[in-house]
């Protein structure tokens, strides 16, 4: 039998203090349909009253019939004053939630500082607060902030503060390391005294990512005997955020057998990692562990060829488990065996002997030359396989552009473009304005096209990211432009290079929206005016 | 006394297998050159031979006299050949560097699956290659690979791998978590028993993030008696990256009592941080551990309110021991000493008292909220500064500018531009073509003004970079462009922000001119057709 750890979700409450993350009602709301989904089991959705969205939130989840137990957040009473008339206990009350999150003081310094009260009043604070909440009938979860850094004080004030939470009725009592200073062993150390201090105690840990160490202290805690842990989908909080969920369920899970959400959700993982990042509108880092686009991405040609032969060469897990993917990527520092590989991952029979295979490494080694990177673009070596082995119908071809930008001596800039295409058969001639002038050609591209293919009003950029290749005289010089663009589902990317920017950034955003078109960026094909169209010729 | 540590930095090599970082042999010989100042012990250059940047970076750098050891990485020779003969070592040698990295596999799987060969074989191409480089009278730091897999399945294979090495005379012996899979408590585990298998050994060790524990994997490391620890600036490699030099170094050194860098060197790892993200062109995330603007953030009331009387209540250290700095996010104290000691450097006398130095403290301010950054545009900040206390004679006034890019159906671009200025009370219209829009507006300029100015004939712009500022629709979305100008004796730079790169690029360009025109880049003033021009009003 594997031992059983309960998951704490915060990124509702804590997860939102972290800079650049700001949600709303309705994306709370679906954040947790999406927890639950997950199976984590409890989700802390914010702070009753302090704000519109909260008190929103927390009104409308209750009908959406979760199995997670939704959470409110909030400090314990007033000092010199009653529980049953403290204006914060009644808003987590009112809140209408099965629990509630506690947070108290556990460091003596924060008690003086903060509080500035005494270690007495702190402690009846903490009591009365959890004995009210329980009296009302609340799964009590009790914070303990600043515990470890309280430990290496003052252990038996913070272990005071600990046993008058046990005693006022706190389900679990939950260490927080508030600041995200600590280091894993001190927190082995310190989780594993207050096991031996508090024998049969329902311990869990709270940990903060300030010096790299969120994941490794959850780990510490829980080898020393924690078994209820919070943290937040991507690691989203306050400064360097809170202990990542991401890269702790599948390690407690996978690799240290014990059990944390349904073994068949782990595969959702991913998915839910990109989901959050979406509603959360802060792009997901590549490197990410475990979920990043490139978690399982191979660049060495040492490695490609490695793992062409056996995949656990280098891959740690095998992806599929947490619903990722293994990508190997083209570069320079690869070769041969990346190309075939590729190809063999979308699907083309490439004889690696045949003379179109030697052509088509030859074509991308020569685009390589001329400055193209296609490890950043997997869509446009894509469609560069599909169209040397003959796969592609092209839905449109392009005719010509212009490009007009103005600068006043009042100021004001205008972008112009116009572009001339061609669409089954018929040639278009559109014009558009935009606020710069990539933005200009995205807009004339779209008003010609939406009208054969409205798809194409799912797909936006995400991402544009310029690079000058070669360093002589800078504005004369070849730049590259990576273009990453999504829809609800998934994201692709693609490149163009040219001495001209705007050409180079038309190339890339062509690549996008072809590569869209072609229903290349999800197992379903695309609907077009024309109907079904498939990925092959027909 | 403290334990030292040795710091190896493979940013240059193993970083650069990270997806999207590409760096040109510039750009490593500028890193290499930051990384030396800041005081690691080695630095890993790249894989000789393997592409012509390396190769171009390991002729340059000798003439840098840096104090770092330059080492180069190779595998160990081929099988069932000799080490003299062997093409990938006489490379390494040709790179005429003082160290060379030794990859040899350490894990019997690998060594049947990958290399194909015998247990017995691997060992005497470890053993032959590392004595064959010490012969050449290199420091060889020897890096075993998927030490701590191969150590899991076969401990007496890995060992045996370890002591070859020694015998051969491998200065380091470095354990490496090649797939990132391992955790903490096994490494700590392992490296104990290799340290009791070995005494006295020098013990290494690189770690992977594929589980986000590469950084606590290395203080595991060092708790059990590794000496030498390998990492990338940020993290980056391959897949989830390497461990983290930027978070390891504080924790080991101001946490944990080691010495890894000179004391005073602590204080520039944010501004290293943030230069080699800037070379790398990859977006440096917000919330990265002691380095990231958001690592002192504090958003929460309740924390600003506790940072206001006692900053230790909600920061594990002072944020300017690593160089970085507190922010509150509901109001921005930061900067004033930035700028008054900037203000100082080039002469000028602000009392920080005054109303014009609040007056330009506010109008940075306001610049950094719309997205400026001085930090990599100190010529910028300096004309800022210049004109707010009166100091600037204007050289030219700007009018206006139209630019026009065309693409053809038979695939040619042209990109023109039409420039007005005001030079000296004379009107000028110029019109200039270029290979891109950028260098046509640098055209345009300077065909208007070298009849004027002709030392602008000196300077040319050596680096052109543009980001993106924000994640709504990319292409609708604020850049800012960065441009580094030189002549041949200095080099400058200028920033520029607007949502239209070309507005963005004319605004860097022309505080590029006026920098040179005004003679501020040089302790020589420019001479004119209209004669000598100082700095200050005259």
């Amino acid at each position: 039998m594997s031992t059983s750890i309960t998951i704490f979700d915060t990124t509702l409450r804590d997860g939102t203090q972290g800079e650049g993350i700001s949600l709303s009602a309705d994306d709370k709301l679906k954040i947790a349909k999406k927890l639950d989904d997950l199976g984590v089991h409890f989700i802390e959705g914010g702070i009753p009253g302090s704000n519109n969205k909260d008190i929103e939130f927390f009104r409308r989840v209750q009908s959406l019939g979760l199995r997670a137990k939704i959470s409110a957040f909030g400090s314990t009473r007033r000092k010199h004053s009653l529980a049953e008339q403290d204006e914060n206990l009644q808003r987590m009350l009112a809140a209408g939630v099965p629990a509630a999150t506690l947070v108290g003081k556990a460091w003596d310094f924060h008690v003086h500082t903060a509080l500035q009260t005494t270690l007495e009043e702190n402690l009846a604070m903490i009591g009365d607060s959890i004995a009210y909440l329980k009296r009302k009938g609340l799964e009590v979860v009790f914070d303990a902030e600043h515990f470890f850094d309280g430990y290496k004080h003052n252990p038996e004030y913070a272990a005071a503060v600990l046993s008058r939470a046990r005693e006022a009725g706190a389900d679990w009592l939950v260490m927080c390391d508030t600041n995200g200073g600590t280091l894993p062993g001190e927190v082995h150390e310190i989780v594993s005294a207050v096991g031996l201090a508090l024998p049969g105690a329902p311990l869990g840990v709270h940990t903060h990512n300030d010096c790299e160490l969120a994941v490794a202290n959850t780990l510490a805690a829980v080898q020393a005997g924690a078994r209820h842990i919070q943290g937040t989908v991507n690691g989203y909080g306050e400064r360097c955020g809170n202990a990542n969920l991401c890269s702790l369920l599948p390690t407690l899970q996978l690799k240290m057998n014990y059990t944390c959400i349904p073994h068949e959700s782990m595969a959702q993982l991913t998915n839910t990692a990109r989901y959050v990042s979406e509603i959360a509108n802060v792009n997901m880092p590549v490197n990410q562990p475990y979920v990043g686009s490139a978690a399982f991405a191979h660049k060495g040609g040492i490695h490609v060829s490695a793992i062409l032969r056996d995949s656990r060469t280098y891959e740690h897990i095998e992806p599929e488990k947490v619903g990722n993917k293994q990508r190997v990527l083209v570069s320079e520092l690869a070769g041969q065996s990346n190309v075939l590989s590729k190809a063999q991952q979308i699907g083309l029979h490439l004889d690696p002997s045949s003379e179109q295979a030697r052509k088509i490494i030859d074509r991308i080694k020569e685009l390589e030359h001329q400055g193209y990177q296609f490890e950043g673009a997997d869509a446009s070596l894509e469609l560069l396989l599909r169209e040397a082995t003959g796969e592609i119908d092209e839905l449109f071809t392009f005719e010509s552009f212009k490009m007009l930008v103005e600068k006043t001596a009042g100021g004001s800039v205008v972008s112009e473009a116009f572009v001339k295409l061609n669409v089954a058969g018929e040639s278009l001639y559109t014009a558009a304005e935009g606020n710069g002038p990539v933005n200009a050609l995205d807009n004339a591209l779209r008003k010609a096209l939406i009208p054969y293919f409205p798809s194409l009003r799912d797909m936006h950029l995400s991402d544009y990211k310029v690079r000058v290749l070669d360093e002589q005289d800078q504005t004369a010089a070849k730049v590259r432009v990576l273009i990453e663009s999504r829809d609800y589902r998934t994201a692709w990317s693609t490149v163009g290079v040219s001495g001209n920017v705007i050409e180079a950034s038309w190339e890339a955003l062509v690549d996008s929206m072809r590569y869209a078109l072609l229903g290349l960026h999800s197992p379903q094909p695309v609907r077009t005016e024309f109907g079904q169209r498939g990925l092959v010729n027909h």
